[in-house]
């Protein structure tokens, strides 16, 4: 355990306050309000094109903060290794969270593993939680309470790139360079728009049960409904096809790198220009409204001019996408 | 998921942070400087005899906290669950977690869940993670860098019983009124020594590896060495009765409800009576000396007169002990 923890775990993981090996981590911030999140990443197989367990517990950490309206500051790793688990495997996931922290500016401060016995667990859980500071302005973001009939709905990109990616490494499908997961860390498109001081009225990462169960979850009980076109929707030619093969709806497909940001429509048009510019965003479209009609519903207007309702996911969704 | 969120986390973790089910919880602490820490609980089996998984999983991230001097205030705690497992038994852990979170006076503010198949892990795994906040004059708490020659080891009541008891619960032992888990949250028993502005060189919870694993770790290449007096040391008759059973040191066995602090000589008597009015406490004991002469060594006068040098554990631990 002792060589483990130095020959992997430090050598990637430098940071000073890592390196002191207590078992907790001191800092400092200069604002008192944080946001706190935690995560479990099962996902199977652990590499998969686009990503491997290891990026998807960090952006997902950093994209729940962000989500929030928050800074990503400070994360925290929990892994639960099976015994028999190959080390270079490991040292690869354990590379890439070091690379994707570090990308995204935040820093691992604690960690702890657990190995466990042959079957006890499938090759490699991993738990991150994040801190991130937030200002008293953004903190309704998270909450919904600031959507109003007549915002924009928004969306980063294309969607059910992780879930379709995740897939057919399961299936040991060719599809490498064509069907990537979208797995990103999401603070360094959304900063810009809090630092321009561009309005957010709701954002989520449209993770397990994709967009479609976000919208849902959204609109529950209130007394505003939302109106999205299924022709302005961003999905690749690959995931489309992926979709269509196993029957699956790509609305709701797990995303690893993708924001709904809901914005008032007097800033909707500054803010896709933003979100254009980088590069998680460059795809970045318009794709609906909240509507004062059917309130607590989720319509879609279909390319032939119809409309169908949208409704949360009962059945199973695709087990250990994430 | 949604129904198990519902029925069973919300019904016992009613936080209105955790009510909220945003992804993260924004909080608002009066001081910035935090403590963090994580650790992963596959303790097997689940229930033995003083506690539960869930229960291990609360105290050891209150005590790290503590540990590094710091006032535990958030949790959050993510749960793996296999396919399967009895949802009795699930509530009862999570109840468990809500009235240690609730005697500890710490808030459980996010979560998450994954279920994975069966035979993909084993029954329940619980990462929690926390935030305490700290003062600067504490900080140094944790790093070892205020231990010198002269200062007392103290040790809050008798060692092993963690292990044991979970040994016991393994091999379905009958010892459950005489031999119980330690598992307690310590912050109510070391929050009156910083109140009281008791000096603490160094505090750390003596877990996996036990006290004399933390004991070795402290004076490794130091220039201090650490001597202890076996005649001094806490251990129940049923710990020592199955340690000669099973041919394990005490010593080396893991803790749950104990902190390991060293403390100036000058107020060592004072804060051996705070500690002492503690439930946690009551069998608080010094038990050693950091030494000049010895450097880097852990020494043990054994009762006969003679004196034993205590190493670093090289071989198998007892696994899935937390």
């Amino acid at each position: 355990m002792h060589e483990l923890i130095e020959k992997v775990f430090l050598k990637h993981f430098n940071d000073p306050l890592l390196l002191d090996q207590s078992d907790s981590a001191v800092m400092e911030v200069s604002e008192s309000r944080l946001a706190f999140t935690t995560d479990a990443y099962v996902v199977q197989p652990m590499f998969f094109a686009g990503g491997n367990i290891g990026k998807l517990a960090v952006c997902g950490a950093v994209n729940d903060l962000v989500a929030a309206g928050a800074q990503p500051l400070f994360l925290s790793v929990a892994f639960i290794i099976e015994e028999g688990l190959e080390l270079s495997e490991l040292e690869i996931i354990v590379q890439t969270m070091a690379e994707t922290a570090s990308d995204a500016g935040v820093r691992i401060v604690c960690g702890d593993t657990k190995v466990v016995g042959k079957g006890q667990c499938d090759k490699l859980f991993i738990t991150t939680s994040g801190i991130g500071q937030t200002q008293k302005e953004h903190e309704d973001i998270g909450s919904g309470k600031l959507i109003q009939p007549g915002d924009h709905i928004i969306i980063n990109g294309t969607l059910g790139d992780h879930g379709m990616a995740v897939l057919a490494a399961r299936n040991q499908l060719g599809f490498t360079s064509d069907l990537q997961s979208d797995c990103a860390p999401l603070n360094l498109m959304i900063q810009p728009l809090l630092d321009a001081g561009l309005p957010i009225h709701f954002m989520r990462d449209p993770t397990r049960g994709g967009l479609a169960s976000v919208l849902c979850e959204i609109t529950q009980n209130k007394n505003f409904g939302i109106e999205i076109d299924e022709t302005l929707i961003p999905i690749s030619e690959p995931v489309l096809g992926m979709c269509e093969l196993y029957g699956f709806d790509p609305l709701y497909i797990a995303n690893e790198g993708k924001m709904l940001m809901i914005v008032p429509d007097s800033s909707s048009f500054e803010t896709l220009s933003l979100l254009q510019k980088s590069e998680s965003g460059k795809n970045s479209a318009a794709i609906g409204r909240v509507t004062e009609k059917n309130p607590g519903r989720v319509m879609m207007k279909t390319p032939i001019g119809g409309t169908r309702l949208i409704t949360m996911l009962t059945g199973e969704q695709l087990p250990r996408i994430c």
